[in-house]
């Protein structure tokens, strides 16, 4: 594919997200020339690979956008050097460690005319904007989120996620979250919460939530990371007007029983190309989008739920 | 007083916080007029008492404003009550149980062109603002909070503090954080926490925490609620040219072992007064002030903190 008018972006953690997701994206796209990849183990072919971020930063001054694909822990510090260093950020979910820094860092984007996009891989499923199209003029009845997963085959070996910041469960649920907080017109907040966490682990590994909803609509959610059957990723909605499934994590819509189609306008296949096409566009526009949303509900849950200690989990 | 031309308004909630502090400065300020109170137990001699809130709203529509006062758990149902029947709003600290819901109320606000005014009281602490104006052009080196006191003391009996919402030791602690988010001139976040869990309680008695800051400051917290002896709500802070103490809550000030004397200018004597100052100069500019900067940091502990399950407490 032709690169020449595309614009330069290295990559930073190459991790299972990068591999799986960010390199083909970006190999596919004629709006983005991945240039270099910064990672401390792993090197991508073809390509500039740097094991230091601050090196990268001074040798490649044509490189303007970094994509942070790490840990959140970590996250902010890369984010602050590459604004520092005047470049355009896109940084992978959830956009940070804690609430605090992500404001800090939108603040820090405004001041010196730079993007911060904060992304949301779930919304970019195919079938999210229909669900969003469709309850826009509904009266909701009901929303019920089902998230159970196997840990073990998503995230294996992965200790982070059960170390603090790591969000246990709220990992894949704050997919869920953000797919609810993108879909519903109107703000919701959360009621009560009870979080499970494993004796010998410092992040939940299930989590059972209950929301307020202004016209006093029914809106739960179940997320379990124990789950080695069919895994599940799927929202049963109910509304004045009909029923919706949006299953496979925003991926297929049945409404009223009835599977929809793709939209005829959905050139781009897949979430990731959909994120790098917006993170385009948005430098284009000068623009940044970052909504915490989806974080604010997983930092109440923490804040307001109900702690239940479960045995121990190990990988 | 003559309350000839006083703003009317209604007290909901007249528990401990309001017998001590909000009927006090209402009665002894020019501008308000205490007109009723809502509360299923407790009666205001003199005014006005209804036990039921909507009751209140529909039978004293000359009452165009309304003050929060009840735990955190119910306020936002109150609050939205008060929005949908055209009252201005002030609500006792934290704003809410959740994030979500204080930015939900904001949003109502809004639409609605009426005040909602979310309170710190340690804000208006006499030398809060003498501190903040010392440190707007020093260079940080170190900020230390100790905030011990005796929940038995302060919070006799009350069990929603250890209930899920009740935010256990940060009750007291998100006083320290709203002064620290006051006073310092640049946003930080949470580097690090360790809260800990009395075995039968859902939350936390004690915490810890680090920061980390822009300059790389030595930022940290100490939140006790076992604490028998002398009663401390305590800043240390570090610059480049010079030391703060402030103490008492944010109500004494040493510079350099030099204590302050209160500022010529300051008519108003105590928190709660020029809280009440403050929300009739929002009514007046229409305006509202719904700074969520302290209760992100609560959250921001609760998500990212490590757990540590300590012996069970008792009243």
């Amino acid at each position: 594919m032709a690169k020449n008018m595309a614009l330069k972006i290295a990559l930073i953690g190459v991790g299972k997200i990068a591999i799986d997701q960010h390199i083909p994206a970006l190999a596919n796209s004629a709006q983005w020339d991945l240039s270099a990849a910064v990672s401390r183990n792993e090197k991508v072919d073809g390509i500039d690979n740097f094991t230091d971020f601050k090196t990268m930063l001074d040798a490649r001054s044509d490189i303007s956008v970094v994509s942070l694909c790490m840990p959140p822990v970590p996250r902010f510090e890369y984010a602050k050097m590459a604004l520092d260093a005047g470049r355009h950020v896109m940084l992978e979910k959830p956009p940070g460690a804690t609430l605090s820094e992500v404001y800090a860092l939108h603040d820090m984007a405004k001041e010196k005319g730079l993007t911060l996009y904060a992304t949301w891989h779930s919304r970019e499923a195919a079938q999210v904007a229909n669900a969003k199209k469709y309850l826009a003029d509904k009266k909701l009845k009901s929303l019920k989120i089902i998230w159970k997963e196997d840990v073990r085959r998503w995230h294996p070996g992965q200790e982070w996620v059960f170390e603090p910041g790591g969000m246990g469960v709220f990992d894949p649920g704050i997919n869920a979250l953000s797919i609810m907080t993108e879909i519903l017109p109107t703000p919701i907040h959360l009621k009560n919460a009870v979080l499970q966490f494993p004796e010998n682990r410092q992040t939940p590994i299930a989590a059972y939530l209950e929301f307020t909803h202004p016209d006093g609509a029914d809106i739960s959610a179940e997320f379990e990371w124990r789950h080695e059957d069919l895994q599940t990723w799927a929202f049963e909605i109910g509304t004045n007007d009909g029923s919706l499934i949006l299953n496979e994590g925003g991926a297929k819509l049945q409404i009223n029983g009835v599977e929809q189609s793709q939209p005829a306008s959905d050139a781009l296949a897949g979430e990731y190309p959909r994120l790098y096409a917006n993170m385009a566009q948005l430098i284009a526009n000068g623009e940044s989008d970052v909504d915490t949303s989806p974080m604010r509900h997983v930092a109440d849950a923490f804040t307001l739920g109900s702690r239940k200690v479960v045995p121990a989990f190990n990988f």
